[in-house]
């Protein structure tokens, strides 16, 4: 104990994503202390000691283990645990599993951590975050999912490659369900300061081409999972990083998911999907008139659907 | 030597702005080696001294002194040398002066590193780009101002504080001359992914607020400079940036300076200033096509003309 | 507000020390919030902003004013005010003018961040860190003084370029007053594992040139000093990296200035003077039983001799 | 292509070890390209999309795949490909195997990178180390294993959680054959610069104690090993150290398994294990005349004769 309480993430899973997260988030520093908890006792304290023995070679330490105590003390908690999506499933599927594995542990995750911040990481994500805030009784913004926080990457590398800038000069985002409804939001993509559809580098994209990087990204989970049977790096480092936007007090615009309400767009109600939101230390929340053409509000409402349809099968 | 040739990058000019972006520079580890040279040899060997007793804390070293021989090997060299900015004083008054000192010292510079990218950060920046390219005979993409960067961060500082988000998810740039016809491109800039008039926050920005704040960021130097003297801090961070974005190759889309040719747009040929450019390992180049508002485009052009009366007046 | 308190810096005075040490700890993210006070409204006002516009290419922000509320809330509280040392001057000079400084600021300061850890970077720093703890009434490790840190990186940076090995795998530390008195603790001194006389690389080490080195240290700050009129970016990395040891309660062993009792080494007690101490969230305190030979040993008394001498001469 | 070549590490084999130590390498940037090999196509190109749709947050690139040719260019090789250590196994059993497989690999991969540095952290390290040495006819600084740096790190964090500093104030290094003969100079091991037996904090170090340590670093990997049937993230970031090391040329002291010839100590005579070694640009040299008690220099010998037998068993 010091002057400062230092910051401490707990990852809820010791699977091969909250393995990855851990590990990202210990080089990145992106919390003081990662914690790592998992009901498999002999993993979760082989998987500590391994991250353990590189700390070294990073600023923050790494606890855990079996026991609820790890999570004490905990400003986010980041939930992983669940079962994965096998080749050929898809992420509707995994739906009924992951909502009973929140039903048993996320009260005592809260009793444990009643302050936190949690964010899910867990497949079907938006699905999985409206039963989690439905669970918890916490407010919207201090519960919400990863979204498509991770497609966005996936489409703004495609795109920084393509037009030759860096990832970071792409400003565009996936918005709605993570998964096969979701899409870009074209009408505000930027390079640097162009319009996507006005990008005048050696070749100009083409609204064929914009729909087939966008049908990539939507399958790119699919084709990882076919080659090595899941996808945890890029998840990993897209889990640390929305960490550090809760962590460090950000107000980081990061298309997560979150529980929307009557006063947001009405075709939103009662569900939860990715929009570019605030991410701060208080939790996350949507921007609100955010400009679309006429095609994308009918495809964010058809997301919007498909996700209530998933939530209401499920009873929620 | 080993496997690779490290970075090197070389400052000219050991004063306040040299070392404050050779030390940002060393603290970001922005090149392997920084290198400092100034004519004033007790002054240069003290601020290098003072900075190496410092590099226990950082991967970078540091090296230099009041031979030109400092600045072989080097792959970026920025020029920081030159009378500076008095109270009161214009950045045009400057002109005269500095050109002159870059008719001296340009020709050794390239001399000893004949492969490298210069990078102007003297004001005032867009005249002395100009001048620079002249004198020295190199390609356009290789002799490049900081232009209007640190005025895109002033501003994007602004806009962040008052829209309530992080800055690096404020998308806006001020373009044309550093100096008092700059202006920001309101129409291509966003928060997020909303149109800053569309921003629907606790308060909207009005057109008479943006402008405000456009001249706020216009006048940003001279309030620095009444109550400090200089400016020096934040144009070292802005320097050091751009060395990373040549150095590491990256592609990064910045408002550089750079000399504009008859395939540009015809109103600015012959002039340097700023637009948002691709800054990579062979220099900077502008974007073509960037769309703006009728407005915009005469602001543009009446800041191409204030810079080509200056040039003009300097014999250039 | 969000769900962790993010850690605050104060930099108390706005001269060169102050505004690079706030520019280290900025661009290092030494602290979430780096804040900057000092008296002279328009002089700190300016240096602000110019950090400020800066903070595009950093994570930390920055505040600051001649207000004593800026340092409500701060975790850690540097203090660089004072006269600085002149030409010619010796570092004992000052202390009369310093300590009636402190006498002024220091309980205004302590109101207002009662929790903090003070550190003095203000020189004689030995003499103001025993004058500042006395003032202050706080416990020892909660106010101690940035000692011989700097001159440790001074002397790592000498030994490590003389023996072809990086600056991190240099264990050596200078011990004693801060000033004319100070000395290396030679007997522990290794390059890697090995014992710096037992060194087998090009050249050994010999006694006279460890010496040599010893003396180029203790006159580094003249020789700066001399060149550019004041230190100011080695010992703003200095106080950077001190802060970050405490913010992040590191548990960092470093040779920091703190003050001595009777269960320490009797010819300490009273005093204070640096030797490698654990500095953490807490503050510091000095490692017990650390080897030394007899001169080791003997030296150090005459160095607790030389500051206890001041210190009594100033009325401590 | 720019003003700099850009550093660029190959991972040679996309299993745990191989795909930890690239994610490490491009969170870290320890190289501006990372790019996996591997022979198994679907595999190698599955988890080069994995890591790349995170590259949103790092500065550095991936790339990949199963052609040899991904694999020119690099200025550092690592290997991480063989058969990989069973729960049981020791790691001397699978070295005909790895052998086999060096044979097979390293010449081409020599043909595509014959001026790179090649780091092998497939086990069993030391006869791998020669093996590959011998095979590739490489001189010996520029082939050499990661050796005993994670059972350092380890050594490092064990010592560092018990005496309460930070593991960066624990100079300590384990040497000899990576594996069951390993052991600690305790010598040589000192907290800050306190030797580890005369450290006088609230308990102090006895004999046993140190054994005990000892023991626990040699049988860490095999309790991680029982845990999750492997070891990947501590060594994933060793790796990458290691890595920074070569391509920054830093002359960093890390005990790195090398290939020892009769002018280093008789006993180590044409047999690779670790000491400490100076590791820059033109890969790793052990530090020659690294003081030892008597039980260490007889540990050390005995150690180097478990390995000359294995190799002397595989042929070498």
């Amino acid at each position: 104990m010091g002057v400062i309480e230092n910051s401490k993430l707990t990852v809820v899973g010791a699977g091969a994503v909250g393995t990855s997260l851990a590990y990202a988030a210990l080089i990145r520093e992106s919390a003081s202390e990662v914690a790592l908890y998992d009901i498999a006792r002999e993993k979760v304290e082989a998987e500590v000691l391994d991250l353990a023995h590189g700390t070294q070679f990073t600023g923050s330490s790494v606890s855990g283990g079996a026991d609820l105590a790890v999570v004490e003390g905990s400003h986010v908690v980041v939930i992983t645990a669940g079962a994965k999506q096998e080749p050929g499933q898809t992420r509707m599927d995994l739906a009924g599993t992951n909502v009973r594995i929140l039903e048993r542990l996320l009260p005592s995750l809260v009793e444990r951590a009643p302050g936190a911040v949690f964010v899910l990481v867990t497949n079907p994500v938006d699905v999985l975050t409206l039963a989690a805030q439905r669970i918890s009784g916490l407010p919207p913004e201090r519960v919400f999912g990863s979204g498509t926080v991770l497609d966005t990457s996936r489409l703004r590398w495609l795109l920084a490659r393509r037009a030759g800038v860096s990832t970071s000069s792409v400003h565009a985002a996936i918005v709605g369900e993570h998964g096969d409804t979701e899409f870009p939001l074209w009408s505000e993509a930027r390079i640097g300061p162009v319009p996507i559809l006005d990008w005048a580098g050696e070749r100009p994209f083409h609204r064929e081409e914009l729909d087939e990087i966008a049908r990539d990204v939507r399958d790119a989970a699919y084709t990882v999972i076919r080659g090595k049977g899941a996808t945890n790096y890029a998840i990993g480092l897209t889990g640390a990083r929305i960490v550090e936007a809760v962590l460090r007090d950000e107000d980081a615009v990061l298309p997560v998911s979150t529980v929307h309400g009557a006063d947001d767009l009405p075709a939103l109600d009662g569900v939860a999907l990715s929009l570019p939101s605030v991410v701060n230390g208080e939790g996350a929340r949507a921007i609100g008139g955010i400009p679309m053409a006429d095609d994308e509000r009918a495809k964010l409402a058809a997301s919007a659907d498909a996700i209530r349809a998933a939530a209401s099968a499920l009873g929620l």
